[in-house]
């Protein structure tokens, strides 16, 4: 990261959290020894305010507590859209009917999801991600959510346009063959998969996305990319 | 009722019922006046019974409380397969993920599930289905789960059978457009669409399914059949 850095080029750090704001995300980072601000960082909440603010859209929100402050500045009286996000322990009975209805009471229903992830791991196990719960809600209001977050076009195009460089000038690294790899490449970006974190041998033979190359970490896509200036 | 009893005509009860046991729905139709017995009643869970019986499947149950007693002899020790029905306040995010836990942890997961509904309403207001936690672990295990009960074909067929009547010398009569009528034509049976209950002036514009006739209520359809014996 130090190297990139050095070497001018530009960079952002775009990931699907929504769990906690960016603040809590970065602290996190930081203390792993990470030299990253919060202006560096594009995640799905931000972005999906932008898409509030830009439609007059007022969200009821189905997120976890950790992330209402993203939304501080967003008027919510009367809402006219339901945001959903991976609301962990929030994803009560009450709060999911409680979802459903503001929706179906809609002329035409507007769901914004702060991702499409099927699961992921905690320590303690397996939990259903957000794209599960919005697959219910599409269901039962017969509507699509609009997904902001990875692997959506606009949220790669928005971290482009924070850094105003165009997709073919950029190179994405991460480790999700589908989220990462094949959000950027639609988007017009080459994509470097790294063989950790998420990455399986599988994702090698998948069958609809190949990533421009595969590095076995982080400090080799840096190596690739510094070499080639 | 009476008077289709009185004629001779066979007559089975086809519920979606899966909050309740058989005998409590019952029980709560008989307070209501009318002539019914378990043994009349063709409903999901045991529907499902049949078919965990069949294929020596195992379930892991994620239903209402009240609906339990209908497995009650099904083994089921070491789950191969998931059963989901209206589980109602049981739709917590911790019993989701241990539905989840065990679907994943499958070779080849198997999920039935007892309906496809979107919501109902009750007194408290709006409430998601079973059809719509069915679609959030559908989703999340990339799954196609099997479903028991209206409007399956199996369901209808299986209420035949436990008549010993054919599907072209039957009639259903129904006040749900896809559920009650659809489901019923598909298996071969001709199908009346009573204009109470969930009826709604729209149904007569539905883009797939025709009802045989229309009537104003259940007196009238009995009219209907009685006149053309």
């Amino acid at each position: 990261l130090n190297r990139i850095k050095a070497s001018g080029l530009k960079l952002r750090f775009c990931t699907n959290e929504t769990q906690a704001t960016r603040e809590k995300f970065v602290k996190k980072l930081q203390g792993m020894g990470f030299d990253i601000s919060v202006t560096e960082v594009t995640a799905p909440a931000p972005a999906a305010c932008r898409i509030l603010k830009e439609r007059s859209l007022r969200p009821h929100l189905l997120v976890h507590n950790d992330l209402v402050p993203e939304f501080a500045e967003i008027d919510k009286a009367n809402p006219n859209c339901v945001v959903i996000g991976d609301a962990a322990e929030n994803f009560t009975y009450a709060n999911l009917n409680e979802a459903f209805r503001v929706l179906i009471g809609m002329e035409k229903p507007v769901l914004i999801s702060l991702g499409r992830g099927r699961y992921y791991k905690e320590t303690d196990g397996l939990k259903l991600d957000v794209g599960a719960y919005m697959k219910a809600l599409e269901y039962a209001c017969d509507v699509q959510a609009e997904v902001v977050g990875k692997p959506a076009k606009a949220f790669f195009e928005s971290a482009l346009a924070e850094m105003g460089v165009p997709p073919q000038e950029a190179i994405m690294i991460g480790d999700d063959i589908v989220n990462d790899v094949g959000g950027a490449q639609r988007c017009g970006m080459r994509a470097l998969q790294v063989r950790t974190g998420k990455y399986r041998p599988c994702d090698e033979n998948h069958p609809h996305v190949k990533p421009d190359a595969y590095v076995n970490n982080l400090a080799e896509a840096v190596d690739i990319i510094l070499q080639q200036l």
